[in-house]
């Protein structure tokens, strides 16, 4: 059985990501990051669904407040009420400074000392291209750049990092994940919950989530204000 | 006055490249990782570096420790006493996976939100090519995934990656870093300084130092046990 490295938030994303790596028939370590993040909800959030499908979970902490520079982990406002079209046309204040990049470094530290050679990751540039690590070619580069700089890359077995919810619409991402078993009552999208437990149904995260749980003519079963 | 961020890890390698840096007209943030070496002497050797050259210092958590994995981080020995001609033929068990990414990683993180362009690494692979994220094909990929993957790589604010030691001997590092003014005697190379505060004068990096400073016909003024 091969072994795998997913990164795992707690968001409907990783979630399906896991279900899919799973079904693949990969032995999985599930990777979450205590980050600094306005909440920890994820953080719970992550080991539910990683107990669900039967994942080790590990969750590794790296302090990116003291950095700053994004919504997500200083005192900036989450925007709230954003007309979907608006979406994906700029970069947002959510962005974290090389976010994605700082998580697949640790994910391939973690990958090569478990001799996993495959890394998933749930990001998604079709119905949300404003993050720029969230494109093929990003990762294509870091990939590259990830078997030039590690022993195992070096020696021949190179890493691969697996994105399959890269072209997926968010819809078609629900739809997976409910074929999949996910339950998405478990997840956590919201950008904002704080200060209780639920989401607020207003930050980009929560609108996207909710258009497609829509599409699909389904009802959202996490807990919204 | 353009802003650098110089990984600084209190060893002579990350002094001398400060001291470069500063030279070169860079107004340096200087960036160290508490990621659960052994010893945090480098830590305060890193703080008296940076501020003997006036720069802004910074040290970031991440926890390498869970990972394990190598002989920096878990519990392997530390080898000794080995000939300087075996050094350089293989990866050593002082190799952590990925970690040169991982802080790389975490200084695009840092020059991205202070909006500096120019990222300081002392990385060297001509004395000691063991590790392959100090090479020079891999710092080229490194940077060319930093501006697919950040806000200011896409809006044409590229990052570029420094690595002024690449290709220079251990004792043409000692000689400009002398000549530059750096005071070796605060910096700390040792693998292995545990239980006292004294470098072990026996691992690779105590021995590749202390021939380099011998090579020149100087005293290395770190104190040895």
């Amino acid at each position: 059985m091969s072994k795998a490295v997913v990164l795992l938030s707690g968001g409907m994303d990783s979630a399906t990501t896991l279900a899919i790596a799973k079904r693949g028939g990969f032995d999985c370590l599930a990777l979450s990051f205590s980050y600094g993040q306005r909440h920890a909800l994820e953080l719970e959030a992550a080991k539910r669904v990683a107990k669900q499908f039967g994942a080790r979970h590990e969750t590794a902490t790296i302090d990116l407040r003291a950095m700053g520079g994004s919504a997500l982990t200083a005192d900036i406002p989450v925007p709230k009420d954003r007309p979907l079209n608006e979406m994906g046309t700029d970069i947002p204040v959510t962005y974290v400074p090389a976010r994605n990049t700082i998580f697949l470094s640790l994910a391939l530290g973690w990958a090569e000392v478990t001799e996993a050679r495959d890394i998933f990751l749930g990001v998604n540039a079709l119905d949300y291209s404003g993050y720029p690590d969230c494109r093929p070619e990003y990762i294509a580069a870091f990939e590259q750049m990830a078997n030039l700089g590690t022993k195992a890359g070096v020696e021949g077995k190179g890493f691969s990092v697996h994105t399959p919810l890269i072209r997926m619409t968010k819809k078609a991402i629900v739809a997976k994940g409910i074929e999949l078993g996910v339950d998405f009552g478990m997840t956590v999208s919201c950008y904002d919950p704080a200060p209780g437990p639920l989401a607020c149904g207003r930050c980009d995260a929560c609108l996207l989530r909710l258009k497609a749980f829509e599409e699909l003519g389904r009802k959202d079963p996490a807990a919204y204000r």
